[in-house]
Order: structure tokens, then sequence, then C-alpha cells
């Protein structure tokens, strides 16, 4: 191994990022050290490479970037029980303490202790990354490829997000197609539902929702916005999609205003909503007609469960429920991060891979071999 | 039976009732008519009293007012199958059509069709009503008298709303003691919460919440409203009250948007919120901060579930789990009309219940020889 | 209308049915008169034309049978409110008392007053059958066909059984692949199921199977039934096929002693199985080791929501969640009904759709004009 | 600190309990050392005491037997965070390995590598015991006094199989009356149960069962126990107590097969079963009749939610919603560790406490001082 690394970091308080060599990281007796095969860009990633108000706030430089990623452990610390040399491994980007009373009762997505990878410390954006075991999740190579494998991250909270409330049978209108909107696109039609209806305002993510398997798209720019009746285009389209009756299911993922008023103006009497899109300031809501007339089931969620969601992640994946391929619109090379945040910023891409070179190290043989005990030692454990 | 009645009506489109003598009810062939022994006053027949905007766009006069009662069959309809003469009763208050979509899925408090008794019909501030088999619940005369079958509609919304979230264990704070937040401290009491702390704006309302089991009761109106730190006063005095912690179920039965901002604030992460108090008009909701990054359940509710809320409800109320008694402020007669509105309207009472006359009927002998068989013959029927 | 119809009865205490002409049935006021397009066998069906035990206690000839259909109404009673000469409709088989607990609650599947159509009285094996509104369903005819429309009342009991577990991204066993076995497989398939294994005694059932998404079959007479470790060799194949580790959820549909082990010895800890094939005498159960050590969630259950699973069993044909064609081995006449009954028998055919005569009439224009407001009056009301 | 300490080992492979001194255990790095002030007898010890079968192959002495406790913390090792000198702590009875499925989706009471504290290594009757940090549960000195906290470990099973159903409202029958079956009586009344009936074959069971709110109590021992219709006399007794119908849950706490027979034939249709208590060997189950056409939900339970249930068991008995008092019948000390077990094996009492010695060390200065910020850091958090 070498001394240095090539890694992507906000190297100063300001706008953009550097790729440039560093010395790999230190390996605590706790802590793991992979080898990265292939990371994905995060919406977050995008957000501190402008330098917005939110970065100037938290980031604080210098910083690898960083939290999608899938590759080999190279090395393990004294006291490290459960991950060996050669796994093949993705991470939890929530670093959480593990005895608090969200921790230990299935909500560590909401510890008040956690730390980011890639935003509170270094992250993956480098050749080599140290990370806690705790965090650490295996993946089996003989089913998940890298490319895949770095996609568990953010298709977690799609997974967390869409499955919250039961599909099958049910029409879905989903708001807003980024990735997250996108993954649950596929989610809902492989779960069951009857219909899927996508809205978004850029056409190239309403394209990709339909490749997802949408039964119906709307973008509420190339059509009349106000909707003519005192309600909004967004809502009209979804009632009408849905045969004149309010949809079952509304997942708001656009985290704008609009779409949550939509939102709960589309849902039927005694229908479901999800909020997951986060908007920028207050929304003012008709609780009266808008929920408690219509007797709403709302779940606002953030994050995923750890690690409920990623063992539903892994089993849709390897069971091929949804294939991911579609929103895989780019995979470039750490030296491309520039093209890759533009092609992002301008919403001309959906999840880009990136991988540290061309010749990316091969992960066939990690972990091939596993038998079901060893993997009860490394953890691909199904369930015992 | 004489060929008049006394009840009360909204005689003309102004506000005010009349207490006057009318033609006893018609009897079609589905319906049974109920010798009235008590019936308990609304805060919508307050509303109608009033003559408010909303009950000038609704009521239709004259028209019987009144929903809430206990009394004894009298006479039954050819077709009447499951209720007969001289059996106990009360009846949901909203006549529902039995086919539609909510009807035939446990949904029926949202059907599009349906109409209110003493709303949309003549209702139960009356010495006689007649009504649809469908809507009749047996009471038990051994268990409990009219005084308290009358409360039983009412009731059963707090039954369901406070009952949707898991409590036992759980701190939960009520905002607004009006009758069904009282039942709430009551319900919430009984059911395991660990502690129940209980705000409103009116001091008299406190004192019941505190008779009905809170742990601590808070008015904003006696203590500084502003909080001193952005949020407000009763916001800061929940999570006081909770040792500093955010409270685990929020129970908004106060319908303002002050009660609703708190209820947003006050809960914990990852906790649970009931909206059932209606405001006015649109509330502005800080939903990324109060709501997504919380990771909150929030349940909208309006009404109670036919009849699954009607069962619980007399359980609850047959095996002593709560006692309702304290609640009834004032017990007068139909001639009192006047008097137990301005009682209501200043909020110097909480539920009122209303005899025909001085001397009301006796039911104490009604369905009182009840045997398992007949029970399920006249539908006091526990579970087969 | 002719004064006679074709029909296919019981008309001995004996074994074996014969097709007849009989009476047109009465149509009482609040009835429908349907003139039968299709109907399907159950195998309730075949109990009775083999006369057993069970039918013999049960059955007073003669009578019609069949409970499985969809046909258009040509005539209503008196007090019918919600259906209208001309709609294309199936209905509900029990016929249940609406006013007891159970059927308050939304359980009248089990409301101790039913009776099935084609059992208790009179059923739909004939050109026309007279039925109380309160079990009709209404059928859209631009979407659902009669050889479909007639299934949903079978494969309502297979939605009811299968989904009421969550499958996303779980493996799921089906114990038995009759119709409700293979209409499960589809269910679970198509609800986001990571992998389904399935097994049965007979190959042709397996076939079924297979083609509705089974990821693997098994047939324990083909193998080693022994398990050759103290387990039966379905308890190890579906073991095996999930990679050594237990099943999440585990269907039981065969009914057998040997299936029931099975299913709990397969399911892995903390997982979930569901009771659905009735067993003919009682099971020993190791419920220490096999249930409680384990900590499972067992549901038994008989028949289906009413409505409840009626509207997702809509939902999920008319959105083509579900392709039930593979599974209609064969459509016959009512004067095919002994060939019928010997291809079930036999375990030849899965389900069978007869029609009155060749020429069954067309459906195609029943209904076809249905406007949201018609459905709204008619009860093809998605949700209001 | 002295060099050697008092504790009740399991000297040899023979039965019988020896008090002996021995040395202080040693505290490894990420362990923490606590003074014991009081521990309680499980069942389980009593097994180890007469050194039945199960122990003989699982204990393998010299081992010091216990694992309910409350006391102080007096040294930390070296890698431990969240525990400090000075906490007054019990702790969750399994050591789990934190990476397997069931530990990383809150099932850790079913991962497959658990040790358990006092069967699998030295437990806490001794004067001192060591802990990893992680199965550490910080007590409020303020709130919940040693004799009580002890409990904890006990009751949380209780807590976690009694509320897996909702209770409000319903009717409740108990069948077996040990520690956890009288836990299981005080926790349903407190939480909303319209009645609880409760039997045992042990008079002295019943009478706490009584004392915890048992509304009705039955020995079929006293009574004819063959119930005169082939139904066992517990079902007939349950039944009647229901005034003639079935109960809406029943909870098995007696791990006889009598009482689970009892417990499917005494629920209601559509009811809800509790299987807890283990029986020795496989029982015979009329799965059509009496699980199958009733519609049952069967929990079968094991344990409790690591630590789920511990968050909900502090709250319920912080909250004073349950009171344990009644059931500790007797406070003892180490050197009576024969007297205890006798009266435990001849059912001559509940929960015995014991104390290292007459004059147990005090633990009201114990984190008295604990301020919101610290309860932060020492984990006496409610809830972020």
């Amino acid at each position: 191994m070498a001394e240095t690394m090539k890694a992507i970091r906000k190297a100063a308080r300001e706008p953009g990022l550097v790729v440039e060599n560093v010395a790999l990281p230190r390996v605590g007796p706790n802590d793991v050290l992979v080898r990265v095969a292939a990371a994905s860009i995060c919406g977050t990633d995008v957000h501190i490479w402008k330098w917005d108000e939110w970065s100037q706030q938290r980031i604080r430089p210098p910083i690898i970037l960083g939290h999608e990623f899938a590759g080999t452990v190279v090395e393990i610390g004294g006291q490290v029980q459960h991950v060996r040399v050669g796994d093949y491994v993705s991470a939890e980007s929530h670093i959480t303490c593990g005895m608090c009373f969200q921790c230990r009762t299935g909500q560590a997505h909401m510890c008040p202790k956690t730390k980011v990878i890639g935003v509170d410390c270094d992250g993956v954006y480098a050749e080599y990354v140290a990370l806690p075991e705790n965090v650490i999740w295996h993946n089996d190579a003989r089913k998940i490829p890298p490319e895949i494998a770095t996609l568990q991250e953010p298709f977690g909270n799609a997974v967390y997000a869409t499955l919250a409330h039961d599909l099958a049978g049910q029409t879905v209108g989903v708001i807003g197609c980024g990735p997250i909107g996108c993954f649950a696109v596929g989610i809902a039609k492989a779960s069951g539902a009857a219909s899927v209806f996508a809205t978004d305002i850029v056409d190239f993510r309403l394209e990709l929702a339909k490749t997802m398997g949408a039964d119906a798209i709307y973008n509420p720019r190339n059509s009349d916005p106000s909707g003519g009746d005192g309600r909004n285009g967004t809502t009209n389209w979804l009632i009408e999609a849905n045969e004149g009756y309010g949809v079952d299911v509304v997942l708001e993922m656009s985290g704008s205003a609009q779409g949550i008023t939509s939102a709960f103006r589309a849902v039927r009497n005694g229908g479901r909503v999800t909020l997951f899109g986060i908007p920028s300031s207050p929304v003012e809501i008709d609780v009266a007609e808008n929920m408690i007339f219509k007797n709403l089931t709302v779940l606002a969620l953030n994050g995923r469960k750890i690690f409920e969601s990623w063992f539903k992640t892994r089993w849709m994946l390897e069971g091929g429920v949804v294939d991911l391929r579609p929103l895989i619109t780019r995979e470039l090379q750490f030296d491309d991060i520039e093209k890759a945040m533009g092609l992002l910023a301008a919403g001309e891409a959906c999840k880009i891979v990136l991988r540290p070179s061309e010749v990316a190290h091969d992960t066939s043989a990690a972990a091939s071999h596993v038998s079901p005990e060893d993997a009860n030692v490394t953890g691909i454990v199904r369930h015992p």
C-alpha cells in the first residue's frame, strides 16, 4: 500500500472541490480500512460543492467528501471482531452512539450524537477510508456489484419511506422524481401498487420515472399550472389520473410547498401521506379541510432505519425486485468530479457512480467463497 | 302515547331555540321509535343555537336538535329485525349509506352520503325520536344509566382519537380540555400512560382535567405566554413537565393554531401527534424542523369508527375503566335549554345532561332480564 | 325471460349432481336478480358433489350449488337502492346479519348467523340467481371479463391470507399449491417478495405455481420425504432453498399435519406463519421449540374481509398486478359438470369456469358507460 | 475494596448452592464493576439449584448465579464511554453480539450468540459483578429503589408479552399466576383492560393476582376440572366469567398443555392469544376448530425486546402505573439462599429479593444529582 492516496476534498471555505493526494487514514482499534471500488454522489455533496449556507455552517475543511460506496477491507484494528480482511463491504453513513434511547430502540437514525461520514469526518471519495466496525455492512459479491452496492445507502431511504405504508393494490402518487422519487416509483410498482402516478418539473426525471414503471407522468410546467379551480395542476392531474378519485397514498419527495399542498389535496379521505422531501421554509396547510376532515395518516420521515432498512434494501436488490441500473445515468472517475457536479446541478443526471481510477480493482473474488457458517461470522447473515 | 310531544327546535333562521309541542315522528318500516330518557349537549348544538355561519349554511329549520341520548324502544317498523320494544338504546348519530367504499371497509365515518341526526334531520331533544334500525346501539340497563349512556356518542370520539396511538408507559400531552380533551385525559391515564400533562386557557376545564387524572396542568393565560425563547409557553411547559425532554404523544384537542404549533414542537423525535381539534383557518407549519427531522407519525382524525369505537367505548364504561360522572357538571330539563346553552357558551360547564321533564321515566326495568341468548338477539352481544 | 331456467342441483341425498330445469327464483323487496355469465368451481362444491360427511350434515337437497360468479342484473326489488338493472356484478358469498359485534367491526366473515350462497340457500350454478342487495359487488366491464370476475371470490381469500403479513423484500414459502396456494404465489411475487418457494405433492400444481412466479418448487413425493435429520423433506428443502436460513414468512395452504409442522420448522426466528389450509384432525405441535423460542407471529385465517379484501382484490386485478388467466385451466358448460368435477377430484385442474351454455351472453355493453358520478351511485366507487 | 467477596455459586455438578468467598471479578477495557445492592431470584435459578436435566447440560460449575439486580458502579474499564463511577444501574441479562441480523433489527433477544449472565458466565449473586458496558441500564435513584430496580429484568418480560396486544377496553384471561402472570395482571389492569380473569392451580398465587387487580380468580383444583362438556374447567370458567362469551385476549403464562388448550378454546372468534409459558413437551392442538375457524392472531413470545421493553418497563414503574411491591413476598440475605430456594420450590413465594448482607449499602446518594444534561451522558435519557 502506498503512503498517500487520491481523494476528493473540500480544501477551503469556498465553492468547488479538489482532487489531491493525501495521507492514508489512521486505523483505530475498532476501525477497518476499506479500499474503495465505487462511490456515488448524493445531493448533499452537491450542496457542499456549491458551498451553500448550510454547508458553510456545517463543514470544517479540509475534509474528504462522500458517504455512498462499496469496497474491500484491507486492514482491521485490534479490537475488530466481526469484519475480516477481504470482506466486500459498504457502510451506514451515520456513526451513532449506540447507548441512547434512540439507538437502543431501533431509531438510531435519530441519535442526537450522530456523526455523518463525509460531512462531519473524512468520507469515501478516496482510495481508502477508515470506518468503525459497527457501521460496516457486508455485501455479497456473487449478487451485487460495486456500482449497485454503493446505491444501497440512498436506496435504503427510499425503501424506508416508500414501504412505510402498505402499497399492495393501492394507487400511489409520487411527487418529485429525483433519485429518491425514482427509487420510490420502482419500489411501489414492485410491491403490488395498482397504479403509480409520478410528477416532476424536469422532463428528464419523468422519463426515468417511466422507465422505473410509472403508469403516468406529469410536468406542471408543461401544463396549466393553476388547475383553474382553486387547486393546483398537480392535484387535478393526480385525481384525473385516478379516474376522478383521490389517491390512496401520496409520497411527497419534492420538498416544495406546492408539492406538499398537492399531496394533502390529492390524497383520498382516509388515505396516507409520506412527507420525505424537505421544504426550505414553513408551509401553510389547511389542517381542517385537507387533514382532519380527510382522516389522514401522515408519516414525516427522514433517513432510514439502521439496520432494518438495510436488510430490506439488500433483499430487494439481491432478489431482483427492483433494478437500479437505469438510474445510474453516468459512471465517471474521481478526476471528473467537476463534470459530475455540473451534470447534477443542471438536472441532467440521476445517480452518478465514481471510481477512483479507470481500472478500478476487481471485487469479484472478494468473499465469493462465503459458506453459511462464514456468512454468520462476516455478517452476510440473512437470518439465523 | 299522546299525539304530540315536547321538543327543542330551531324554529326559524335566527339565533336561539324554542321548546314547543310537535307531532310525534312517523315510524318507517325500517325505523324504531325511542322514548328519550336523557340527552346531552354537544358543541355543535351550541353553534346551531348561536346560529353561526356554519349553521346558517347547513341547517334547514324547523328542525329538532340533538344527537346524544339514551332511551327505550316503544315501537318498531315492520321490517325491523334486530331491535325489540323495551330495548334500552342509544344510537350512532351518523346515518350512512352502507354500500360505498368507506361504509364497506369500516370507515363509515367518511361516507360521502352521511346524514347527521339533529343536523340534517330531526334529532333527540324530544320526548320521542324515530331512527333507522341500523344506527341503533343496545345498552345494558344493569351497567350504564341513561346519563352515562348518552355520553357514549362523544366519548367514542375521544376513545378513537386517544387510543389510536399506544399509550402504555408513554408521556402524553393533551392540548385543549373541552369535553373531548377531558375524556382523553381519563382514557390516557386509565390506559397505562406514565404521565398526562393537560393545558387549556380556561381554569374551570383544567380543574376537571385534574379530576380525570392529569398529573400536571397549565394555563398559558396565567403564565408568560411567549415562552421567551422563540417557542410558546405551552411548548416550554410541556417539555419542562417532562423533565426536559419531548413528550411521546401529543393529543391536539384545542383546534387553535397555537395548539397545533405547540403539539409539533413539544413532541419528541420519533413521537406521535393526533390532530383532533378543528382549526378555523389554515396553519403555518415548519414541516422540515417540526415534522420531517423529527420523524413524526401524525394522525388527523375526525369522528369515530362505526361501530368499532362504540364497542371499545361500552367496554371501557361497563368495566369501570373511566368514570365520566365528574364531567356531567349539570343535569337540567328541556325547558332549561337557554340556561344550558348560556353555561356552555360561557365555558362554565363541561357536559350537560337534559331530561324531557322533572320525572323522567325509569329505565331500570328495561332489558334487565337479558340472558346471553337474548343479548345475542338484541345486540348486547359482547362477541360471539 | 322464460319461466324456467337451467341449473345444477344436488337433487337428492346421494353423490353426484344433476343439470335440470327449475323455476326462476323469487325476487324479494331487497333482492336483485342476476343473469349469470360465468361461474367457477370451488373445492367446497367438489365436497358436495362427492357427498362427504360434512356435506351430509350441512346440505339440504334439493339445492342449486355455486357461489363464485359474474353476471348482469336483470331485475331489482322494490327496496333496492344501490343496484340498477344492467349493472355488471358478482357477490360476496356470505349473507351476514349486519348487526352483530362481528358484522359491525369489519369482521363479518365471523358473523355467527352467516348463510352461504350455494350451501345454505340456492346458488349461482343457474341461468339466474336472486341475491340480497347488500352482498352485491359491482364490476367494471371495461376492466374485468366474467371469467376473471368470477374468480374474485376465491382470489379474495388469497389476497387476505397472503397480504396479512408484509412481504416486501421477504422470502416466502408457500406450502400447498391448490388454487389458493397458486394465487398466493402470484400475489407474493407481485408484492415485492424477494423469493417465493412453493411445495406440493402434485406436479401439475407445482408447474402452475412456477407459471405464477415461484422461484423454486419442490415435491416431497419425488424426493426423500424423511429429510434424514429428524425434520421432514419439505422443511429441509425450504431452508436449503433459502441458502441455509429459515424463511421469513410461511403460508400454509395445504391443511396437512405435515405441512403445518414444516411451516413451524422452516420459518426463521422472529418469522411469521399464516395457517389457512384446514387440517382434518388435531395436530401435535412442538410449541416450545417451534413457536415460543422462535418468537413467532402466527395468523390463523379463514375466509376474507368483507368487503376490505374485495376492494384490494379488484384493484390488484384491474391494475394488472396479478394475471389469473393461467389458473383457469378449463372453461366448460353447465352440462359438463360431471366432467369438471372429475378433473378437479383427480387433481388435473386448477380453476374451472362454467358457462350456462355455449353462447353465453355478452357483458361488454354492461355498465360500460360508467361516469365517475354513476360509479358513485352504482358502487364502482374507488374511494370518494 | 477487599480482595475477595461473598458470592452464591454452583460449586459442583450436584444439587444445591454454596455461599463462599471468591476473588473479585476482573474488569476488562469495555467492562464496568458494579457493587450489588439487591438481587432477585428467577425461576431459572431454582432450576439450577435443583440441578435438573436442563441445568446439567447448560451449566459449567463453578459459576456465580443470578441475573436480576441493581447496584452502583465502582470502577470502569479504559474504553468505557457512557457509564461513570457512581452510576446507579441494573443490566440486561443477555450479552449479545450486536452485529447479526437479529441484533441489528431490534430483535437482539434472538441473537444466536447470546451469553446469559449467571448462566453462561458469572452472575450477580455476589458483592460485585463485572459486566460489559453495553448491557448496562441506568436507573434513577430518585424514583426506583434497588428492590424494585432489580425486578425490571423479569417485569420487562411481562411488559413485552402483555402489551404486545392492545388491551384497552378488552377482556383478558391470564392463565398461570407465577411472577410473570402476576406482573401481567397488574399491567393489563393498568392498561385499560375492561376485566382481567386469572387462573392458577396454587391459591397463594391467585391471592397475589387478586391483589394486582384481577377481577375474578379460579383454581381448577378446587373445582370440577372436567368442565363436564368436553371442555376443561378453565375454559368453561373463563367463558362464564365473561358472561357467556369468548375472551378477547388470553395470555398463556402456565406452560401446561391444559393451559394452552384452554387459551385456544376460551378466546373469542377473532381474538388474540399470547403463548409465553414454555411447555415441556409437544401439545396437540385442534388447529381447524380452535385456531383457523376462529381467525386467531397468536404471538409466541420469549424474553423481551432489548432495550425497547426496558424503556417501557422503566416508564411504567417510574410513573407509578404498576406497583410491584406486593409481589416481593420476602427480602432475605445471600446467606439465606437455601431458605429462599425452598420457599420458591414450594410455591410459597412470588419474588424474593436478596441483599449481600444485613446492612446493604445505600444508593440514595447515587446519581441523585442528575441534571437533564448529565442524564443524557449517563443514559437516564428519557428521549432526546
